[in-house]
């Protein structure tokens, strides 16, 4: 069994990017803590500044994974194309954010893409992955 | 060390009301699985169909517990004085839902609340307050 | 068969209050004319200007009672949660305004409520109550 | 004494357009049942896809009627000419709509017309008809 | 010469919530320094996090007191009940607020009750009740 | 020399419709207060409460007419394709109002048809149809 | 096999009404194209300014024709009416205009009607009535 | 009996500004025009671009004037302080526009004037001060 | 200790203008209100329907008085300069309102300039400014 | 002659994605479907999920193809980049949906894209596309 | 060859006024660094909180200088008379802002002046108006 | 000292691209201008349509560079991903525009990027890109 973690646009700078608002853990410690958290699940991460590139992966996920933990960035707000690759998506996908979105700027508090996810986990910080991930392991055995 | 978990209006129905959106699983099954997820720390659990009562308890949430599980139910999309309680608490505050809010009516999907809890974790079913649990278990042992 | 009827916030001043709007008839002269008006049939009145004991009393309307009949005053415009007791009761709930709402203020012309009950009478003064209480003796019927 | 109904546009359809959401009673059986419940009242019924014809009907409603039954259809939401004419009306006007207009969509939910009637009945199938004519019978004798 | 003091939800909190915000001083202090300032007139306070039970005692207010100083914390921009039972009230009711509402969240800039309020006083601190008790005393005694 | 006076929907109540906001004078003293004043230019007077109609007459103006004065009614605020034909009309259209409607009701403030005017004279009562017409006369003389 | 056109209001003017938005072409040259694109099935043309007669034309669509190809003009953005009568068609309508009306006024950018029909064609002159009547042969045939 | 003609800001430019827009004639030939169809009444001409000085003046026409013709300029859309001033005179004020307001930008198609006025004439280049003064002086003869 | 009273446009009118919204009383008399009231402190006023009159006003404020009562009338809904003038004020500005304006006219209900200001005070009347000399006298005294 | 179909992100789907919403047919498919329509002339497809990639193509439209019928799929909503490329092509661009975009999402009803296209075709399934490339073939003859 | 240099409301407070914001540098400072940049050019500066004189100096633009520096200050956002003004004038003229007022508040970020400038320049201080400066000198030496 | 400077989608097309609105300058001829004014500084250009690739170029810009003057053309209006990557820049960031964007389209006028950003040049064409060059070494100068 195996997972896909989707980091969009802007996280492969976590850590040294407003550590007040991302916190100083990096994306490689966060894909360990992942890892070890999976086991004996496999997960493979990537992350993109392309929307193009994380429409291309969610299409390949069905296949070759059970589940999808997604943080799309800043195609939260934008993005009805990957809404629509959420939606496509024959594997639950959960969407996480480290910050609590909806005590930010106002633009950040509308997301096109919650609508179509299994659920949403928002605001702590890397332990968001960490609770989105069991969510969707907890999803693909139950389905 | 103690957390709170407060069950807003209507959720006393659970597991009768609307199954295809909130499921069979009843409130007392959800207050026991909180407990036994919680040990070795104590779990207080707090229904209440009345908006005075929650904030009441959330009020007295300082001295006696480390931290509250909210889900605030109909009050989340309408209550300021729900949400100056929670800003109001010297512990930490997590939101709940059962089901995913960004998913359904329009009014359903801006808060009140979010903006001054910790975090927002929405749309897994029971599991939602067994990550809120995890979550507001880490923050008060992070604080 | 019996008959829930739910009067919400400051109808219990009714006679004194406003009358040009809200007429010179007392809650106990409507509650007295909906008794004789649903006989065979009995009627349980209750007034509260509490959102929660409403709902409190409309969880409770599916064992014992076969409709009811709602006047949600102030509370139309705003309860989500009064919203969520009707669409989870068991029975036909009707709504009634004894003014008609959609020639008043702004903030009266729209019901969080309407669209989970079976329909809406409003702007008949008391009677809006007897055209009520005669529409959900027949939905009970009905059904 | 004699009561005009006016059935607005499409309704001559009732029966067979979209069963499921205005019921199988056709228009013929609805007047027939206002006949019937009106008497010893006189009935004038009138349906028309003109807004047109709709205004000169009501226009011409002082003399010869004693109050109107008014269900505008597609026009409640578009008309404000209708709207004048029942503003100018000499005689009660009662809204009616058969099904509840309010858990429809959103351009629905929205009158121009309400605001300048005596009141609205909307909900009930055919019985709304039945109430409306109750409620402009007693407006009637009031007056 | 009665008047009726209606501290609002969270207002019991006074001196310790965001102490930056409502200032350092209590409620009974506020409530002393209102006793003070109005003798020889009596002051009666009442606070609660119930929107209920505020309207029960404005619907009390006509009898035994002559006017009231309103402080409706969160329900100033959610409670059309609060409005009703305000202009229900046969005594003037003077709304205050100590912080400046009009410089904080878009949320608090809107007010259900003060268009049925005599006049507003926003911003002064625990000064804002004085002000108030002032201005319902001078509306009491011109009436 | 010819010019066309078209009189939207409800205006042929005029004189007992409202008189408070529309005026004692009734259409037919319109009219030949018109005529008079038009004098040696010659009027057609047309009024329907139909928008089909309006539309037709509009279509016909070019030929036979050399300019419009057009009260569009309630068909002010809401009709497209009224708007479309007086874009289409080979002569200037002047739209006039009896009552200022940019003082009454918030969907009467907004017109579709202004636009392609080329003016309005709104607020003068009858004298609003004189002023009309003196200026689509000086149009059609400057054309 | 029989097709209905609906030609909306003011198009009985085209030709010669605003040439560069809407062509030279006149009505009676596009129905001809029309029958002779059909052959061998029928075409029955219809053109009218009245809301109520297009309303009245489609209603008696379902028996005598295979599809409606229906172009509303100006009673695309404004009519609930003619809407309703196109969804309450037994046969599928295809909406079509001359011109690009997403190109146009913002209030030509919103229909009413698109959403009930089987599709639309914008922007091609004549020619998207020749589209719009292969698309619903298409429709006639595969049903 | 005097009247009082207000020209707003920019109109001093008139002759040379936008003559597309606003056309050829010059604010003195304008002023002339309306000394001359005024007579045997006298006309006091003012302009300004400053909004203070066109409130002192509406001020000021109480006593000296019997009616106003208010070109409000670009203050028709920004300016409660000289609708107030408006509201506040003691003679009626006609609003005139040069250009049809309706037909312009967005911003020009509210005016905050419009509501106290008179009533509006919008539209005919010089010819609109020419309809305004004869309204103005009709309703100053009315009254 | 000097503090400056700054009334805005068409309050050099009070007494005369719309009695029944403003009160009788003269700007002349609540100037001699305020003197007597500040005592021994003293009270420089002035009025003006000149906004930029107003800001060179708020501008010198600083050296020569500790405090400022303000009422900007019309230009507390409009004046974006005005409220920057209050912003860059050195001394604390109230704001005062005679009549209620959050039971006005819609536009009347958002203010510019309230976010800038210590706070406010509306409704009292002329009590108005008596109210707000004293929060800005303590304001200054806590300063 | 050549023309180019561009197909937007998700499109390669086509067949399994929401089968009832997008129909079973393939995007190879559909491509051989065009290709035989289009003969004798040539058509280039070429689909990504990369908006980039989307406005390369149709930079480089001009030289090489006579044409483009573009399926922008979710990016017509949110692409104010595809939308200044279509702007920018040299040839004629006609848009196509599968489904009738008009009768989905609200966030799916606004088109960023259509307004500089020369048409749009929308409802159909994937003889969208054939009645697009109809569109585009007449509109290269034509210029 | 001369440039006009216009000052809004307030910037005469600089250097002393929110220097955070707006910085230290003095306005005589600033013209003084705009007259050495303008060399061998000739500035001329004007800065008033009186909208009425900046429109005034704007009208006088045309025959005595070539090109204006304008910064609007808080009639940006207000000033449909500044905009006519600039619209007016025969010359380029470029608007200037010491901060970058898309960061700012959102009543801020909508410019009334902006769509008819030659262009803006935002958010660099001082330096701002070195850079308008060059803009309008480069646009006047283009003309 | 080394500046990136970066152009979004269809910049490549400058020159040819709507010269009416863009001008006949094309991009090499500006990376050009902006190599001659910056000597001695280094200037390093980058145009892409894809928003991904210019995320990562400015994810690259903090070790490499010392300031950036971006374009980001249609992505100005559309993406948070943009902006967030401007946000996390280390170095100053200024926002260019050929035409003045305010002038334009309704959509083109609110910038998701402005606020993040140092300043904004917007309406110079070519020149725009030179004064942000200037302003951006200025920046980079005094940090």
């Amino acid at each position: 069994v195996r997972f896909l973690v989707l980091h969009g646009p802007n996280l492969n700078l976590l850590g040294s990017r407003e550590p007040d608002v991302y916190g100083t853990t990096t994306l490689a410690e966060i894909d360990e803590m992942l890892a070890n958290a999976a086991a004996p699940h496999e997960i493979v991460s990537f992350q993109s500044n392309h929307e193009g590139e994380l429409i291309d992966k969610l299409q390949l996920s069905g296949p070759s994974v059970n589940g999808v933990v997604l943080n799309p960035g800043g195609f939260t707000h934008t993005s009805v194309a990957l809404r629509d690759a959420v939606q496509a998506a024959p594997v639950p996908v959960v969407e996480v954010h480290l910050s609590n979105i909806y005590a930010r700027e106002a633009f950040r508090q509308h997301s096109l893409v919650s609508g179509v996810c299994a659920g949403v986990v928002s605001g702590f910080g890397a332990q968001s992955y960490l609770l989105g991930l069991q969510a969707v392991i907890a999803l693909a055995e139950a389905s």
